[in-house]
């Protein structure tokens, strides 16, 4: 079994490769070999399988050509110019998320061994017109170029799926918190920085007020459900490929309160209550009321309380742990 | 006012360049020129407005740019590899109907004047796991590439136009009949076929059971609606610029009945009705429950009766008449 995950330089992606290494196998076969792709060469994990770090542009077929080899069996697609960004360099994020998604389908069907790929999507491909809930079948709308291309992406996928190139899934994240790293210039940086500064000891601020609702899931979860995502037997997937992946609805006040029940009352305490209301107006365009049912019958899981959300960080990533 | 109609050719394409030369207006300004671009040069109308005829292939950006001057007001986008095309040659339908429409919106975008693109997508958009009724809001689930392709160019007349690089609106076309010319290798080339071989005097045959439901227009309104399309005012139009175009369902039986309310009892003599299991497998995974009450409420409009549709062939179409 040979796994390459390209965005391997991410946050998620490093966590996937880590917890293939302790798990070892995949699709019922003994991984012998993992490859983290990235635009910058990966850190890599310590591991008794060989884990290789290559650079990989996306946007270049021949990057692309020399990234995923005949021998790759599961190619986890998670690279992406992120939101903000696709938003101020439209071309760049076209010629990313959109043109290198289809460059790394072409070349998986290029292969001709109709290899598994798993896509991640966002819940950025919600939005506009349709009404709540989000279900598995409402239409999407997504109101940034990101959204737009991540839809896109989610098409070709099934498409080149039906047609026997692939075999591919897409799931929708959800806002993952607690993130581990620094805060970001995405909107939702905040998400995971008023729990992940003030568990570590740190002030940090909070630009919304505390019954701001918002959909979430674990980083830990995210990882498993990207496994169970390649598992997933394929006549069980229908006729489209794409999918939200489960996560759960919390207030702030839900979140902050789960990180004082686990950690104490010192943390809620570093949090800074000051208003953004340009950060304010993005979020609170965001969906929130989703439902994951495929996902969900399909056996890919959400965190069952925050209180998890908060003890996975504390676990898996909190600095000196 | 400048309008290229690309896609010019075609049944729709021709027929609208004539409307437009009959009405001689468009967006509340006289109609100074007409360019039919396709990739043979199309035939040309009657006309006292210059209209010009060019080839262009879409799939090729010096060519788009050729035939999208800095002068042209209003982009008709009608042209595409047809669905049974792309579902065979899947490297020409991604060529034409993603890279082409990409291509046209970018040259439409590097103008820099905003000029009000008209896409043509498909009810080919519907489809999979999708629960009817198929309204504004419903999941797009196509199980062809053309309908997948369909999908993408929606995604990137909302994207460019939220951008504010175009004024784009997509329309969603129902199954044209009574088309004029000869029939196709479309599947659904029978439901034209079934009435304009008839009532041209001649022998056709009906490849399924009377009782078969489907969505359709008129070539009539269909191009009132695409003129109807670029004169909606742009705040209107919301957050999704693409909608279904208003059809009306109809079982073969009710079409047939029209005819013969319209022509008498001879024509309907000459249907011979021949089970083809093939075309009865494509053409029963189609939508026909369709609501498209947001055009409906923009000013498009379906046919009153089926009476209608074969009025308008007799009218505008019957060779001869």
């Amino acid at each position: 079994m040979n796994v390459v995950i390209i965005g391997g330089g991410g946050v998620v992606g490093q966590k996937l490769a880590r917890a293939l290494v302790a798990r070892g196998h995949l699709l019922g076969r003994d991984i012998a070999k993992i490859t983290l792709a990235d635009i910058a060469a990966p850190a890599l994990p310590e591991s008794g399988v060989p884990v290789e770090a290559v650079t990989c542009d996306i946007s270049d077929r021949a990057s692309v050509a020399a990234c995923l080899g005949p021998e790759v069996d599961v190619i986890y697609h998670l690279a992406a110019i992120v939101s903000a960004h696709a938003e101020e360099d439209v071309d760049a994020g076209y010629r990313i998320n959109l043109a290198g998604t289809m460059n790394v389908l072409e070349r998986a069907r290029a292969l001709g061994t109709r290899p598994v790929v798993v896509f991640s999507s966002s819940i950025a491909v919600y939005g506009g017109e349709v009404p709540d809930p989000i279900t598995d079948h409402s239409a999407l709308n997504p109101q940034t170029s990101y959204g737009a291309q991540k839809a896109m992406g989610e098409l070709l996928v099934t498409d080149y799926s039906r047609k026997g190139f692939i075999d591919g899934r897409a799931f929708r994240l959800p806002t993952i918190s607690v993130r581990p790293g620094k805060p970001n210039r995405a909107a939702s940086s905040f998400m995971s920085s008023i729990l992940r500064e003030p568990l570590n000891g740190q002030e940090a601020v909070c630009p919304v007020d505390d019954d701001f609702r918002h959909y979430y899931l674990s980083p830990r979860l995210c990882v498993e459900n990207l496994i169970r995502g390649a598992e997933i037997e394929e006549a069980a997937l229908g006729q489209n490929r794409a999918m939200q992946m489960p996560g759960r609805t919390w207030t702030i006040r839900e979140v902050v309160d789960a990180m004082t029940a686990v950690a104490g009352p010192e943390p809620a305490k570093l949090i800074r209550w000051e208003k953004q209301p340009e950060i304010r107006r993005i979020v609170t365009g965001w969906r929130y009321d989703i439902q994951a049912r495929k996902a969900l019958s399909l056996g890919l899981k959400a965190d069952e309380s925050f209180k998890d959300n908060v003890r996975y960080y504390l676990e898996d990533d909190k600095p000196g742990r």
